[in-house]
């Protein structure tokens, strides 16, 4: 059978009639080539928001299956049109919505997990030629409701799909060129990667970098699909490719620097120094939601110890009901909220050969006068909390410490 | 088992997120009376012709499938709101698509008919106390594509819902205050008439009324559904209620009068004076798919006739098209095509059993100096050609002459 490939493209791409047209024959060419195509389509442009946005104008809180229901209204709008798309131009085209193409979720309204996919109605479109348009971002739940699959789920739609499909690899249409060493608005000397492992795709997305969401990395990673994401109507952007770990990636120490503005700090003072208090902290944290990044636990001084941890912003009204409830249960000292952080890393497979990259990056910010609040690692990142002010300068200076912006694994950024 | 009331409201009345929250308020209340309501929601405002626009700027033909898969999300954007702002005021709600309702309609997109309806997810939704919101003017077809019913589509999916759920009634709340005895635009003095009888209210639709179309009486008439049309914000208004037919009805002669200024006349000259030339004739219309109307044949002169006949204004192109290969084949004489022409007509079951309508309809004619260029009779109508600057003109002083101004079967337009 011939090569099937799965391609998304992005909301951004699909933004107005021209855009559709362009990207539909970015499927076209692919289709004229022999392959089996089938292309996941984000809601076109702002629509997502616009619906939110009148939800909200009916209903200060609304309901989330019906928000769903909703939704869900975004990508069949660009399923449709980007078939209507091909169609014109001569290419057999059919869309079909999440539900339609077997895509089952779990009954978590808004952030649902995709549980399996029975692309029946997929492949019998494929064996009628046909590109298939499939609705990013929704499925079926086991009570027949459609669902969405929360932030970033028509990327998760699309590596899914490719795996399910047995698909040779996914592409990422966006309007970026792929991934940078450093977000390019931030570090003008930043230079597209041409290959990155899955491993440090995932570290450079937790350390803020904003290509692509967690989740489809992990699900690309578990059913090893190769991932390209690329600009949706640059056909020369070679793109960046996500990829199973190969001996060479070592070559680099580092791959990429990344800067996360969006963290809070809150240090809980005289935390009584007795065993599993800081196993009681952090339930209590974990029951509210919250997600704890980073975590320190100074050194006993007396009968207790202060314990400071990152929090992202959007966790932290949670984060203080909770902590009224620590400190009330557990007697600790005063909680404080330091908002003007930021979180700093170098993500690399290369660290776990060679030594001494903690020392230069630690070094390299002493050097350039930035104070480092805390540290956390991970086999292959190592992250700081630095004021925020500092945050930019310091991802600049580690990039060129680390020589990012001469490195031949990348591209000048455009 | 309580009361099952379905209601529709239409486009001008879920235009914004203050008139749905007015809609859903009407909704609300029927369900505090303790009746199970289900509510057929069109798509807001004009979100369907926005729709068909962004389509067009696609390409000029876009396909019918995926034109259907792009008009059905209308609909869906307007259960959810109306679900939203039904569960905003503690009242629990649930929207369902037109394929997820059970509607199962045949294979002609974007005109198809509803072949079936298997209400099993409503009832579960109205057993759990929720009002359920139905998208109109949607299905799904045999190959599980989603499939749109046509214009007016919306009324006949909350008639055949009232059918399937055994309603006591259907109500279709609209931007008017019911059916009245004529266009309260054109004629100032028009009176509602608060009951109508499925045959009269067929023949004012075909007449060019244009409160509901023909399909969704057509319906309620075969199954027996009483059709109440009201205003959807005036809890006031009394409505009309559109009815089987009783004897009562008959008192008034004349129970509407209607216009219809999207007719196209035409006259085939010299057509072979032959049997079978007229049905050669108007097959070939007909498998153009023409809908033709009224029709006259002259008397023969020598060896030919004029067979002169109306259109409407929409069919007119493939008209020309089929009337040309009419020509060429029957050798007829020339054809003539004449646009500023208007359809006035007057209706009432009371013409069975009260002669002289005509009469009285003609002479009225005649004493306004209003020129008949063609009549035809059903049992309960009469229509005539007249010229387009006379239309208003003739329906005013009918509306006058059959005294509807003054009958007490009306109330006063507002």
């Amino acid at each position: 059978m011939s090569e099937l490939v799965v391609m998304k493209f992005g909301g951004t791409s699909v933004a107005d009639p021209e855009k559709i047209q362009r990207a539909a024959e970015r499927a076209i060419a692919a289709r004229k080539k022999g392959k089996r195509v089938v292309v996941v389509v984000s809601a076109p442009g702002e629509m997502t928001d616009e619906l939110i946005d009148l939800a909200h104008r009916v209903s200060p809180n609304p309901d989330s299956r019906e928000l769903d229901m909703l939704m869900a209204t975004g990508e069949q709008v660009g399923i449709s049109l980007f078939a209507i798309a091909c169609e014109a131009r001569g290419v057999g085209a059919t869309s079909l919505t999440g539900p339609q193409a077997g895509i089952l979720a779990d009954a978590k309204h808004s952030k649902a997990k995709i549980v399996e996919i029975r692309p029946r109605k997929i492949h019998e479109e494929l064996k009628r030629g046909n590109i298939v348009t499939v609705a990013g971002f929704q499925g079926l739940n086991p009570h027949r409701d459609i669902t969405t699959l929360g932030r970033g789920g028509s990327d998760l739609t699309a590596v899914a799909l490719a795996a399910a499909l047995g698909a040779k690899h996914c592409e990422i249409y966006t309007d970026v060129h792929g991934v940078y060493t450093a977000d390019p608005r931030l570090v003008p000397d930043a230079r597209l990667i041409p290959r990155i492992s899955f491993d440090e795709m995932l570290e450079l997305a937790g350390a803020g970098a904003q290509v692509m969401q967690s989740r489809s990395i992990e699900v690309a990673k578990k059913f090893d699909v190769p991932i390209r994401v690329a600009h949706a109507f640059d056909r020369h952007s070679p793109g960046t490719w996500i990829v199973k770990e190969v001996s060479s990636m070592e070559d680099a120490l580092v791959t990429g620097v990344a800067l996360d503005r969006n963290q809070i700090k809150v240090t809980i003072r005289d935390v009584p120094d007795k065993p599993g208090m800081a196993a009681d902290v952090f339930d209590m944290l974990g029951k509210a939601n919250v997600n704890v990044d980073m975590i320190i636990q100074s050194a006993a001084r007396g009968q207790s110890n202060d314990i400071s941890f990152t929090v992202p912003k959007d966790d932290h009204e949670n984060a203080i009901k909770a902590l009224e409830t620590v400190q009330r249960r557990l007697k600790t000292g005063s909680i404080e909220h330091t908002v003007n952080v930021a979180k700093v890393s170098v993500v690399g497979v290369g660290m776990r050969s060679h030594s001494g990259v903690a020392g230069r990056m630690f070094r390299t910010l002493a050097d350039n006068s930035v104070n480092i609040q805390m540290i956390a690692t991970s086999e292959i990142k190592i992250s700081c909390i630095v004021d925020k002010a500092d945050g930019e300068r310091a991802m600049r200076c580690l990039h060129k410490a680390f020589g990012l912006e001469k490195t031949r694994r990348g591209y000048a950024a455009r």
